[in-house]
């Protein structure tokens, strides 16, 4: 029997590094994951991830090539190879492409999680077929992967696609990058968090969330609440999502988009967050965009999203390559 | 001795149509206009037109080869080859490349007059060798022409690069597109002048822009009196280049720029616009942007820069194909 190509896809996260082996057609064919441990560095981390990697790989070994391994993690730049002071690692500057590299000499590349999220849905996903369109990505911040004319747009630096730091209000919220009234403050997971509680101030609607200490409220819990019809959490996501609604009619005057894909833990929300952001998306567009711009929800499911976006990534750089020529049938683990 | 080759680059504005013969160096070897007549048919203005380039062509006919037509328009849509709803011309919808062909059986384009901008300054200009980079063209209103990757951006639909109508204040100025406070409000010949009106109104500052009408005052005239002191027109371009520069720091989160090139009446202001506007940039932008992004005048100088912006149209769709196989020595104007 002749083997099929996978290749490998990694996603670093704050809390877990999630991996699998996805083949040509978006299917992961295995996966696991090891806690990231924020506060060592990324060489121990790959220390501990890729003697894992491994084992994982000699149990599908006997019917897959690997032809390459594709990175999603934060503030990565595609370009340099490097991850740079990521918010929620202990790294600094590191060049993980070098590291990777130290272990396996296939091509490999590495991007941040929302270009990973981008290409994910182009190849698998929600933008099959699509050449212009943006991936937002609702997590713990704004994240954004911009596709014009089919290829992802990373800037001359790497930095394309920051859609989070767009300003959206003058004087607005303090943002973690040290402005005020980025769009990420507002639409995201902790950006409905806060205006949960700027609503839970400035109304007097009763609602379950007057009995839940900040830190413990998440977007999860205000969608629950919200479904159920707590006033509050329904304020929230119709705040949210205007605000979202009217960064996109925006967004849609750089790049003209056929498709805006939300992506990420808020994004599942569903109606209560799509409805509002329509409405605010298209009262806000110029004319000649209106009707024309679909918003639609992720449409990567078969695996974790993450990883199938990483593996895009690599899948997306081998295009032209016969797969064969780059395969590796033996590796080892230093 | 052997002919060279050139491209015929037409540039439809509101008041003139001029066109110019141009080389694959940016050189305009012959040029000329025609009055543009806004309440005529586009069928009328090229038949007035080509008579008058062929003419002029005879002229350089001995030299050179016409390889191709490139055509910026306002609101030119570079994949249907129509001219949509232009607000200073009373055209309706018209496909210009179907006439073109009624005329000329070789290879034609046309787009918007601030995507031909950014071409010709990526071929001719201030953006040679860079892949990243907007162009603004401040002109009656604010255009603009986004190049990701070495790639215009067109957007799926031949409308990427509105920049001019991106919301900068809610509720803020109305504007000819139907909403409330674009960007084109501000940043503008137009925009300029409802400054100043608004602080002849606000402000008690003696200024010559006292004795003259709204409908005379130019940004030209704005710009004159601003050298000589005035302090209005002075305040008025630091407040037109502060929602310039915050607009522009919001765009680099998309496309990442190497470099803004500002373009068109306005821009040659030089520092009493540059200033403010770098200022403002440079305040705004988010962290990793600081000190990378150029903010530069045109370069386009060798002649008309809205015909050799057309031009550069039809020489980068050419790049790949030999030259003498697509020029034609003899053509007939029907």
């Amino acid at each position: 029997m002749s083997k099929l190509s996978v290749a490998l896809g990694i996603d670093i996260g704050g809390t877990n590094t999630v991996f699998g082996f996805v083949d040509k057609d978006g299917t992961c064919v295995a996966e696991s994951s090891i806690p990231t441990n924020s506060s060592e560095s990324a060489e121990k981390l790959f220390e501990r991830l890729f003697p894992k990697v491994d084992a994982v790989y000699q149990t599908i070994a006997k019917n897959y090539y690997l032809v390459g391994i594709g990175i999603g993690a934060p503030n990565a730049n595609y370009y340099t190879g490097k991850v740079e002071l990521p918010p929620n690692l202990n790294w600094q500057i590191v060049d993980v492409l070098q590291i990777v590299k130290k272990y396996y000499d296939i091509p490999s590349a590495i991007t941040n999680d929302a270009n990973a999220a981008a290409l994910g849905e182009m190849k698998f996903g929600a933008a099959k077929g699509l050449k212009d369109f943006i991936v937002v990505t609702l997590g713990t911040g704004l994240g954004s992967g911009v596709v014009a004319g089919g290829n992802l747009v990373y800037g001359h630096d790497g930095f394309g696609g920051e859609l989070g730091h767009i300003i959206v209000k003058e004087e607005g919220r303090v943002c973690g990058c040290g402005r005020k009234g980025c769009l990420e403050t507002y639409a995201s997971a902790t950006g409905i968090r806060r205006t949960v509680f700027e609503l839970l101030c400035n109304s007097i609607d009763a609602s379950k969330l007057r009995n839940v200490p900040f830190n413990d409220v998440t977007s999860k819990m205000i969608y629950e609440v919200a479904v159920d019809g707590d006033k509050i959490a329904l304020a929230a996501f119709a705040f949210t999502g205007e605000i979202l609604g009217k960064a996109l009619a925006n967004a849609m005057a750089f790049t003209s988009p056929e498709a805006i894909i939300l992506f990420g833990g808020l994004a599942s929300a569903g109606d209560v967050l799509f409805k509002p952001t329509q409405k605010a998306m298209e009262d806000n567009m110029l004319n000649i965009f209106k009707n024309k711009v679909k918003l639609i929800p992720s449409a990567l499911h078969n695996g974790n999203t993450a990883v199938l976006g990483a593996a895009a990534l690599i899948w997306n750089e081998l295009e032209q390559v016969p797969t064969n020529e780059t395969a590796v049938e033996n590796w080892d683990v230093m």
